[in-house]
Parts: structure tokens; sequence; C-alpha cells
């Protein structure tokens, strides 16, 4: 039996969310729905712009861990923060929500990671994330037992950005791979695939990871299309399972001969598309681990998504395990 | 003509709020819908215990000067924080919504207060505070031109419990005063009344605070009565005009022979109570200081109450002059 329903590896992000006028996102060069890097003299620059913000633990795999458990599966994380305020905030977060969360935290500088999100009245969302202590993440924070013992890894395409991560996933990806689990990645970002495209691509064709999770933008930037099918048509190739997200249309699920469409959950108010990918997989996952069909993960995936989409910040408000039940799902 | 229309002082406070059940509140000994006081050690234990949380800058009379401005009225702040993150948060938040804030931060220890917020099922919050950096606030704090130049100066009766801030408040209630311009404070918390009840009305009578706003358990406490309508009668005679909001029945207000009942108004979901009291003090204040009819107070409190409840967080997320504009009332 293994011992974590999913392992997810990610930045160890805590997130500071304002809301804006879209004019902002022009006059300080953010590019809009995108993850921008930057580094700690811009960080201090846009929080000077900033309006009143709250903050919340996030990170893209942080925030699928936490859905996960939220909907009662068995989750673990590796990631890394520093030993300072929002370290602490971070730690605290996610052990609370259930998580096993054990990676050995940085003692010194640089500072745990922080994402300046920018809510535009859309809700579209544009994040500039200083990766701080995330840039340490390497192979010597992999704990095996961890990974050999979880159904399925999830980590996500963010981790090529700081150097050593990578070593971390194929590490992981080995152990897990050995004892018979499966690995999954989400592509992140359309930015993103396209700085580490050819190494994406690899990482599903040699079968380093089986399942990718992606909207309509990455991966089309994945295979440098326009067409949405043909990068469908694509994908299905290149993985065991896909599952592809395009907002208020649903979701797509491909394997092998499969299409299985989802409908987006009916929502109340759009109001910040944080964490709406990073819940899909969760609830999604959270279905492949208990062994549900392709329909009933991506329709817990759509519950999770919509739900998050309601308020400000990234991760559930609600008990999931709860929400589905209400539904019927679980 | 005056440089603000509204001075607020309180306790600087970082809220830390999460959601629990009605159990938690019993197994671990804090009393529903109160402001509880707590010491370091009980900070470090009840935050062992709390679940996933998210941070937002609040305290009661800050939150009041964020409506304020965020009503489009001139308002500012004295409170203290430490330089430390958490102070930083505080004093970027207030200073983004466009209070001015200018009190000296402490170089050292105590840190920035923090507050954890328990939200229970039905809406209400327990609060648990730790005053940290508040201790320090002082007659010293006092700027001279801000309390001279303030249309009305708010304070929050939980000023009372740090040792020295009661002097500051005396001290800036003389230069308002000697300017021509009005005090007005907040009864806070009903047991805050029950600690400091002789205080509160020697405030009242001697002139010194010519506004008050409470709610139905605060000034119940202060007159020591089951009566809502005895301490109502009460209080219109201790002071010029009083507001006593009373939940989702609205709100009442009192000056000299004249009532105003208010209407609450109509909510999607109640989500967190925190800030309801702040907010309606925003509104009031508002209106007031621009001159509007006690009615009109009353319902830009009612409004700015009444939008603060729908969503996690003590202040607006909302831009509350374009919410009174859209209903009317601006």
């Amino acid at each position: 039996m293994a011992d974590y329903d999913v392992l997810c590896i990610g930045n160890a992000i805590v997130d500071i969310i304002a809301q804006c006028e879209e004019s902002f996102l022009v006059e300080n060069g953010i590019i809009k729905g995108a993850m921008n890097l930057i580094d700690a003299d811009r960080a201090e620059l846009l929080y000077s712009r900033m309006g009143p913000a709250i903050e919340a633990s996030g990170g893209s795999a942080g925030n699928t861990a936490a859905g996960v458990a939220s909907f009662g599966g068995r989750a673990a994380f590796f990631g890394k923060v520093s030993q300072d305020p929002l370290g602490e905030i971070y730690t605290h977060d996610i052990r609370a929500q259930g998580v096993a969360f054990d990676t050995m935290p940085l003692s010194g500088r640089p500072p745990t990671a922080r994402s300046m999100i920018f809510v535009t009245p859309d809700g579209e969302r544009s994040m500039n994330t200083y990766l701080g202590a995330c840039v340490e993440l390497g192979p010597e924070d992999v704990e095996a037992e961890k990974a050999s013992g979880a159904k399925v890894t999830y980590f996500e395409g963010y981790l090529w950005d700081p150097p050593r991560a990578k070593e971390a996933i194929r590490l992981t990806a080995q152990y897990a791979h050995a004892a018979g689990r499966e690995v999954s990645m989400t592509l992140s970002d359309s930015f993103c695939v396209d700085r580490y495209r050819g190494e994406f691509l690899d990482l599903m064709r040699s079968g380093t990871v089986d399942i990718v999770f992606a909207n309509s933008h990455e991966i089309k930037s994945l295979y440098q299309t326009a067409s949405f099918d043909e990068a469908l048509a694509a994908i299905r190739k290149d993985c065991k399972i896909a599952a592809v997200t395009r907002s208020e249309k649903g979701s797509i699920i491909v394997r092998g001969d499969q299409t299985v469409p989802i409908q987006a959950t009916t929502i109340r108010e759009l109001v910040d598309t944080t964490g709406a990918g990073d819940l899909y997989a969760a609830g999604f996952l959270h279905g492949y681990t208990q062994g549900r069909s392709l329909r009933e993960c991506g329709d817990l995936g759509s519950l999770a998504a919509g739900l998050v989409i309601q308020h400000i910040g990234p991760r559930p408000h609600k008990n999931l395990k709860h929400e589905a039940e209400q539904v019927g799902l679980l």
C-alpha cells in the first residue's frame, strides 16, 4: 500500500495579492496572465506601487498539495523556504492543511520566496515572483521514502527556473518509477514552456512524465502551433494522459484514443483566477489516486477550480471533501 | 479648512485568519465573538493548533481609516508597529490605501502585533490578540498638526489595554477640541467595556468624546443592563451622538431627541464578520465629515459593513466610493 496519494514538488511561495486596474500592468511592464520572474530590487519597487494586499501561502504545486489534502487525500510536499516569518507562515499553512512537509529550511539568505499577484477586474492574475530560497532546492532535498511511497508524484514546470530543482525532479521520478508509481507535471505557464520547450518534450517522450496538466495556451506553445486541435493531437502521442484546461469552456482529457470532455462548473462571481489550474490538478489527482474514471477525475478538478476562483487567494476556503459530497461526486 | 477628514488611532495589528468549528473555541478556551488578549506563549500555542490561514492588515481603527480612504475621504492613522516583516506589511497596506501613516516604528522588540482570528461557520469571528509593539504607543506619538487638522478624531476603546495609549488619546482630544474639532470612539468589545466601564463613561460625560460607536452588547455592558432600550436611553444623555449597530437588524443613531433607525443591507452570503463595526464607523464618519444627514451617514455605514462581511478579511476588497455611487449614496 502506498504511504501517500500525491507527492507535490514546487516553488514554496507566499502570495501577496492585490487588485489593480489594467493600466497598472501596462505602466509597470507586467505581462498579463503570466508568471513574471523578478529580482529583489524589482520586488521592492513593485511592492511600493502595489495597493493594499493580503498574504496567503501559494506556489503552484503547494496549492495542489493543499487541494488534495482538502479532498481528504494523503499529500506530501517538497519545497524550500527560509527560516524567516514568511517561511514560518508557509510551513504552518501547508502542515495545518494536513500535508506532510519536511524539506529542511534554509537558515540564512535568500529569504522565503514571494509572488506579488495583481488581479485585474476581469479576475485574471498576473504574477511577479521573486524566487528567493527556492533557488536552493536540489536533489539533497529528495526524501526517498516519500518519492517511492506516493501513488503519483506531481511537479510544476516552474521548477526549471531555479538551477538545481530539475535534478531533484529527475531523482524523484527515478524513485517513483522504480516503485511502480506514476509521475505527472504541469506545464505551468506558456512563457515557461517557451523557456524549456525541448526539455519538457523530452520529459514526456522519455517517459519521465506519464501525466501532463496544461491549459490551451501552454500546449499551443509546447507544439508551437496556433491550432488547439493540432496541439491536442500531438500531446496525445507524447504522454499517457493529458488533462487540458480551457477556462470557462471546461477541460479535455485525452488518454490514447479516449477523449473525455469535461464541463466547467457554474460560478456565481469570478473574483481571482489564482490557483485555478492548481486546484483542477488537485481534484483530478485525488480522483485518479482513488481509482475514479477520467470523467470523475475531471469533474472533481472542475469543482475545485470553480470554487477557488470565487474568492481572493490560491487555496480552497472550503473543505473540498465536503463540497464534493454535497454535489454527489464523493 | 481641515487637513484631514478623519484621524484614527488604534492598535496596529496584522490579522491571521482561519476558519474553525465551534468545538475548537471551546477546546481552546476562546471566548466566542470577543477580543481575547493573549501573551507570546499562548500565541505560539494557538498558532500551532490553527488551520491554514491568510494574513491581512487589520486593527479596528486601522480598518476604519482604510474604509474612510476607500470612500475617498482624507484619513490619517496613529499606531505602533515594529521594524519587522509584519510591520512592513502593515505600513505598506495602510499607506497604499491612501491613509497618512507616520508613527515612528519600534526598532526592536516587541514585534508587530498580530491577532489570530478564528471564524466559525456562522461567520462570527473570535479574536486572540498579542499586542506586541502596540504597548509602546504613547503621547510622544501624537502628531499635533494631524490632531488639530482632522475634522473628527476616532479611537478604539481597545487602546485602554496597552499602558500609555490613553495618554495619547487625551492629548489628541485636547488638540482636537482646541481646534474646534470633534472626537469619537468605539466601545470596541463588551469585555473591553467591562474592563474600563468607569473610564469610558468619564470620557463621554466629561465631553472628551462627542460621538460614540457601539454594538448592542457593548452599550448593555456599559450601563450594566439587560435592556437595550434602557441602555439606549442612557447613552443618549451621555454623548452628542451615538451610533449603535445591531447586526442583521441594522443600527440606530441617536442625537438628543432624534432617533434614526437604519436598515442593514441585504447580503448574499455571510462569510466573516471581522471588520463589520469598523467599516460601519468608516461609512458613518465619511458621511458625517462630508456634512451628510444622520440617515445618509448610517446608510453609508451599513453599505460598508455589508460588503466587508461577505469575504474573509477586515478591510474592503472593493472601492467603497464606487460601490456607494452604484447605489446612489454618493
